[in-house]
C-alpha cells in the first residue's frame, strides 16, 4: 500500500495542490486562483473541494493508497494553531478594520478543512517552513540535523532546523529572518517597520537596491530604460550576466547585505549548512559569491568557514508542493 | 539511592566545583584559581585532583549516592567535541603563535578527567548553555520548551531551548547572541570584530556606555571623579539608582540595544521567555523597563506582547555550579 499525501501551497496568487508519496513523486497537480477569493469561507470551500478531487484522482491510480494527510504552506501560518494569521496579502475583506482587536483575522484553515478529512492528519505551516521539511525530506539536507533554509521571492522567508527538528517555536511563528532589522531607520517593510532585511534582499529587494544605485550613480545602464512598475528582479540578473554595472552592483550589495545577516544569524544556531532557494537564488555565481565572501569576512572566528552555503535541492516549480507535503512526512514531537 | 553529579565552573580567573543532587541541594563546594595555571596540562590534573577529593567528600557523606557524572561549564567550549577551542583568557601560553593553524589551541577537558572518572558520564558546554539548562532543570524556565538565557557577564552570553532541547548546533558552539552585530564599524571586540552586542550589552559595554556618554554630554555627574580602570558596572547601578542622569542614560541606552536585539532575535525562535541573568540583570527595573519597552517597540507585530523578560530563576553564587551540574541530568539526544 503506498502512502499519499497532498501537498497545498497557498500564495497571495495561487493556490497549488499536488498529490506527492514518500519520495516526492507527484501523480496529479492543480491550481485555482487564490486572489478570486476575496471571502475566507468560500476560499475553504474551494480548497475543501479541490482536496475531495485530489482523493477522487488518487482512487482512479492504478496501485492501493492510504491518504496520510494533507500539508498546507502559507503565509502568516500558525502550526501549532493550525491558522494562518493576519496575512497581508490574503482575505483582507472584513468589517471593523479601525478596532486593532477585531482586525486580528485568524482563518482557521486545518480546523474546516478537517471536517472534511477527519481521518487524515492536517498540518499547517508558513511556505518557508513547508520549503524547509522539503529540504530535509527530498532535498539537499537528508540527513542533517542543523540546516537554515532560506527562501528568496517576493519576500525572504527561512526555516531552522535545529537537533534534527523544525523550530517552531512557543507561537508556531519561528523562523521569520526576513523581518531581522539589518539598517535601522532603513527602507519601509511591508510589515509596518523599517530596515527589514528583506526590504534588501528579495525579489522586490534587489529592484529597490538597483533603483537606489540608479539615482546614486551615473554609471549609464541598460536598466535605467525600465520604470518600476514594468521592472522585476529576472531582468537585473540577465543585465549583471551581461555585464551592466549597476546589475552587478546590485547583486555584489545583496549579497553583502546577506552575508552580514547569515553571519549574525549562524552565531545562534551554528548550522552545517544555509540554503538558498528561490527566484534570486537561480542567479547562482551573482548571488552565492558575495553572499559567500561577505558571510566569512564578517563570521565569528569559531565558524569561519565551516558553514555550507548551497543552493537547495529542491529548486523547481514543485517545490512549495512538495513542501506542504512533506509535513505529513515530518512528525513533530509537540 | 541519592543521584550526585560534580558541577565545575571554568572562569578566566577561579574554578568552582560543587556537588549537587538532582534538586539543585549543594553538598561541597570548593573554589581554585584558574589564573595560576598557565599551561593546561597542569590545571587539568589539578582539576582531576579536586574532583577526586569531591568524590572522597560524598563517601563521607550520610547517605548511599551514585556518582552520575561530572558537568563541565567553561568558555569556548564544545559540547560535541569535549573541548575548549581557544578561549581568549584562558591557558595563553603555547609556541608558533605566528602560524594561525598551529595557534589554533583545543583542549580536551573532557578525555582528560574521563581518565579518571571513566564510569560517569562527562559533559562539557559554554557557560551561557550550562546556565541556560540550570534555567531549565532548577529555575523559572521549568517546563518551558522554547526560551532564550542571556547572561549578562564581562561578556554576554546566551543560550537557546527549541522543542524542549538545548541548541548546540552543528558545531557544538551556537547561542553566542554576544556577537551579533547591532552597529556596523562599531565599538571593537575582544573577538577582532566591531560592533557585536557585548560591546554594549554586559559589565563592560555599560561602563564604555558610561564614558561615551561623560565625553558626549556636559552634565554634571558623579561618574565624572572615576578612572576608567578603576571602575565598574556597579557604580553605574549605584548612581541611577540616586538619579545621576549619566548612569540613568547608560542605562537606557544598554536596554535599547539589548530591547533590539531580542526583537530580532525573538523572529527567528520565537520563545515562550527570555530570561536574564547575571550582575546587570540584577539592577533591576533600571535595565528590565528599557529593554522590555525597546523590545517591544521593534517587534514584528505577530510576536508583540507575547514574549515575557523575566530574571533569572537561579540568580546568585552557585548558579554557574549548578548550571553546569545540570548538564548531566538533561540528556540530550545526539
Amino acid at each position: 500500500m503506498k502512502k499519499l499525501a497532498i501537498g497545498v501551497d497557498i500564495g497571495g496568487i495561487n493556490t497549488a495542490f499536488g498529490l506527492v508519496d514518500e519520495n516526492g513523486d507527484l501523480y496529479a497537480e492543480s491550481v485555482i486562483s487564490t486572489k478570486k477569493y476575496p471571502h475566507f469561507d468560500d476560499y475553504a470551500a474551494y480548497v475543501k473541494e479541490l482536496c475531495e478531487s485530489m482523493r477522487a484522482l488518487a482512487d482512479s491510480l492504478s496501485f492501493d493508497y492510504e491518504l496520510m494527510g494533507i500539508g498546507i504552506g502559507a503565509p502568516n501560518a500558525n502550526y501549532h494553531q493550525g491558522t494562518i494569521e493576519m496575512p497581508a496579502n490574503l482575505w483582507k475583506f472584513r468589517e471593523n478594520e479601525k478596532n486593532p482587536d477585531e482586525t486580528r483575522r485568524i482563518f482557521h484553515i486545518a480546523h474546516d478543512i478537517a471536517a472534511c478529512f477527519g481521518e487524515s492528519k492536517i498540518r499547517v505551516t508558513n511556505d518557508a517552513n513547508a520549503a524547509t521539511i522539503g529540504e530535509m525530506i527530498y532535498g539537499n539536507a537528508k540527513g542533517m540535523r542543523d540546516f537554515i533554509m532560506v527562501t528568496l521571492g517576493t519576500g525572504l522567508g527561512s526555516g531552522f532546523v535545529a537537533n534534527g527538528e523544525m523550530i517552531y517555536g512557543h507561537d508556531g511563528f519561528a523562523g521569520e529572518l526576513g523581518h531581522v532589522i539589518v539598517e535601522r531607520g532603513g527602507r519601509q517593510c511591508g510589515c509596518g517597520r523599517y530596515g527589514c532585511l528583506e526590504t534588501y534582499v528579495s525579489a522586490t529587494g534587489i529592484k529597490r537596491t538597483a533603483f537606489e544605485l540608479m539615482a546614486r550613480m551615473s554609471t549609464p545602464s541598460k536598466l535605467r530604460s525600465i520604470a518600476y512598475d514594468d521592472f522585476d528582479a529576472s531582468m537585473i540578473s540577465a543585465a549583471a550576466e551581461q555585464g551592466d554595472p549597476i546589475a552587478k552592483e546590485a547583486f555584489r550589495f545583496t549579497g553583502e547585505m546577506l552575508g552580514r545577516a547569515l553571519a549574525d544569524v549562524v552565531t545562534i544556531t551554528s548550522p552545517e549548512a544555509i540554503f538558498l532557494f528561490g527566484g534570486l537564488a537561480k542567479a547562482n555565481k551573482l548571488l552565492f559569491e558575495p553572499t559567500q565572501w561577505y558571510m566569512e569576512e564578517n563570521m565569528l572566528s569559531v565558524f569561519k568557514n565551516k558553514v555550507k552555503l548551497q543552493p537547495s535541492g529542491i529548486q523547481g516549480k514543485n517545490a512549495a508542493i512538495l513542501g506542504a507535503s512533506a509535513l505529513i512526512w515530518q512528525e513533530q514531537p509537540k
